[in-house]
């Protein structure tokens, strides 16, 4: 299943994306599950979804805002230089991995607008593979750690390049500067992972283009490595870095400013696209 | 004025601490102002409270449980590198302010246990002053940033060493690593900020010893620089370094251990006494 979260006449809601459209789950399941959140953190609401998978679909995707596939997650946890092209872009040498924080209000959805600070010229793109936890997760071994996820999206985690640093802090936590959507795929419907490619778009350009097998830090890697020092718990988006092919390392360099459409596609779990607007 | 967040039989408040006792505010202030950080977000909150500093205190400190002084911050923004000594020590290069971010569950408050995680022989002191926000603040000038302060709190920064790396965030987000308080002092209690002595000791020898003034960024340059990428908002914690003389940097190294006492005083701010405690 693909599950999206949006505004619907202003009122939050998600549901379940379909081909013939969006089965609003809000409606649907009443007040015990108020947001996705919610949802994916309880199996018997997941087991009950399902049984409505043929409900008719009543919302038309085209008239939806979307946000965030999860608006609040407690945590959102960033892997970075994790992919071999990108290590040798940016010399990367520690064998741990990198991991920085972003907050949450850096982030909006699908369609939304992505804002290019103005204090910068060095706005670049990032495409990558989000995480969503789903059950409460401390220490697992790598070998347990996909039982704890509940799928994935499509990540564009801009990056102010010149406040970057080695911590990373400043560089990615500028309002509305990532994008983080249209839905969460559940696993369930991957068979393929190492094999589906991840590619970036800049104005239909493709600027990035790997497969997510090349990642150096696998997914229950990075999930095994984060549940050692901190307690993930459901709705907890981790990213898992971007191939080579970034602006900031062309020559010569390619930034974001306003206008530019920028999107991120990883086959079978979304097309996440976003405009850029000043500030 | 010291405002204290705390257990009360199991419930949680917040008050004034004053020499005769606790005054115990959430039963003064009505559901207007569930916690510490809604009433510090309301100047007419805080002005009603300046009537209240002469109601009798009715709660004894020695039976309440410390809460960190504020319990759920939305944004904790930790400076490191940041007085002479320590720069010296870690040999930091960078001008830019180092930045990462500690999550809330990393913290405890005032006299509660700090958790060595069991996987590391380097968990690391450092004393540090804590900035607590007290209004919605976003791109402020250095001059105008001591009016978006609260007040000032102290903060023992438990460090995981050998997770550190550049990025800190590994090394800085164990749970219960960290501790907040004892309380929030006003900044009308502080005249002479810069001769203030900070002072770390463990098991009452004194490991760190410096005054506020040697920080390298100061208080209003701090806030105003994470302002420039960051709302904050009030309730925010921001960490600002702490002097030269930790565990890591000695000869032999000395780090804590269960059984271990560490204390963080800063002149007129509080003196903050933490147990190690084995995971």
């Amino acid at each position: 299943m693909k599950f999206i979260s949006y505004l619907l006449a202003n009122n939050p809601s998600y549901g379940i994306l379909t081909t013939n459209g969006i089965i609003d789950l809000k409606s649907l399941m009443g007040d015990r599950y108020p947001d996705l959140k919610s949802l994916i953190s309880c199996p018997a609401g997941l087991a009950h979804v399902k049984t409505l998978n043929q409900t008719p679909a009543t919302v038309d995707p085209r008239y939806v805002t979307y946000l965030p596939v999860i608006p609040n997650p407690n945590k959102i946890i960033c892997a970075g230089m994790n992919y071999a092209d990108k290590r040798k872009e940016f010399d990367a040498q520690d064998q741990a991995v990198t991991l920085f924080v972003r907050f949450a209000d850096t982030q909006v959805g699908h369609l939304s607008p992505v804002l290019k600070p103005s204090i910068t010229e060095e706005f670049d793109y990032e495409g990558e593979l989000a995480i969503i936890i789903g059950k409460p997760c401390f220490k697992v071994s790598k070998q347990e750690a996909p039982n704890y996820i509940a799928g994935y999206s499509c990540y564009m985690d801009g990056s102010v390049r010149d406040w970057q640093h080695t911590w990373f802090t400043a560089g990615k936590n500028w309002p509305k500067t990532g994008a983080l959507g249209p839905c969460l795929t559940t696993q369930d419907e991957i068979d393929d992972f190492d094999a589906l490619s991840i590619r970036t778009y800049l104005n239909k350009q493709m600027v990035q283009n790997d497969v997510l097998g090349n990642m150096v830090h696998k997914v229950e890697d990075i999930v095994s490595y984060i549940s050692t020092f901190t307690q993930l718990s459901p709705g907890d988006v981790i990213l898992t870095g971007s191939p080579g092919g970034v602006g900031k390392k062309r020559t010569p360099p390619l930034f974001m400013k306003p206008g530019d459409v920028i999107e991120v596609e990883i086959e079978k779990i979304g097309h996440l696209i976003n405009t850029i607007v000043a500030e």
